[in-house]
């Protein structure tokens, strides 16, 4: 029998997975779902959050701010268009009360630029809260705390 | 209780995960077993999925067109041999009536020259139909999508 | 219902995503706890594996060792603290026996240096065997084979 414990793990993993399938399938139009209404997302660079400073490079107060955001992109020619693949590992995962968890990993996004080369684009880790919902698990909170400090010229789009 | 759907996705991801041990272990000739004997596998560049076109980089429309090129390999010194690592991510999978899903996933792979340097060489993502048979999950058909398009001096090997 | 080897695979990937969690999220002085006190530690590089060669880069034949090499970590500042991010793919498992097993898997580690560049720092694949023990599944031993032969100046950290 499967414990209650990689069970959650299990749901909360396919949970990821769809996140970032989202986002590398540019179909963000459907990532303000994964949150709930009042979900929060930020990005925020490693050294911020180890000097307590608050200030994030991006900030969604609410599904909202982030539907809205999305349209910016979508009509905004300013940026080019990049191509991202997500990669996670080293899940952690911790339920807290029957439907709230807390879970974390770390992620690397490799990016294809225009000419058509690979390379790391970005490496951090998530540090998020999801709640059970009549839907199934969604995200009260992502907190993305990246560790690369190189100039990040594409971080108008969602992590 | 795991649902069905978790329970799929458990084996189609030790599926894929048995796919790129094989070419990561450099046990090609396991590689054709991974299909059904009809099975099909192409790699193709984003863009000509993109803009409708056809032309393949690879293809072997059967099993028996795999072996043929495992054994051009093994015996072709043409080519310096890869050391390739795959990393998968993203993992999608619908089942499509009793014996059949689509399963879809982001890859990179790394691989490490002959001076010993590991970089990024590729990324991309499969675009997978997987069958059940008395063995257990195989590949009806694989569809390797990637976005590299740096000259791939290396694509006579799977991917 | 799950069958007992993918239910074994859960509990070994669960394992394999702590051990890379703790290391990335430089909780060092947790990492000997997750091998048995006798376990066994080694990091060669996989020309010298293919050679036959025993000679390797790092080795620690029990936890004692691999608490004082933390302990020395600690306290010499001889090296830059680096950020690593370890990503796993590929695993497969094998019980031996009821408490023990062998898993594999390749492994990438994408480390962010001092000012802040994200790149692909080694690659390679690990060799281990678990037992389980009263606190769950613990390695016995782990052999780290890598890919990659820049220089490694960093690595007395373990991977």
């Amino acid at each position: 029998m499967i414990t209650p414990e990689l069970l959650l793990r299990l749901e909360l993993a396919e949970l990821q997975d769809r996140y970032i399938a989202t986002i590398d399938g540019d179909r963000l139009e459907d990532w303000p779902a994964l949150f709930v209404e009042d979900g929060r997302y930020e990005i925020i660079p490693r050294e911020n959050e180890e000097a307590g400073l608050p200030a994030p490079l991006m900030l969604c107060e609410n599904a909202a701010m982030m539907r809205d955001r999305v349209t910016s992109l979508r009509h905004a020619n300013i940026y080019a268009q990049p191509h991202y693949r997500h990669f996670l590992s080293g899940l952690s995962c911790r339920a807290i009360g029957a439907e709230t968890a807390a879970m974390g990993c770390s992620y690397v996004v490799i990016n294809t630029n225009q000419d058509g080369t690979s390379s790391v684009y970005q490496a951090g880790r998530y540090d998020d809260v999801v709640v059970r919902t009549a839907e199934g698990w969604r995200f009260a909170s992502k907190r993305v705390v990246y560790d690369t400090l190189r100039v990040q010229t594409l971080l108008a789009y969602p992590i």
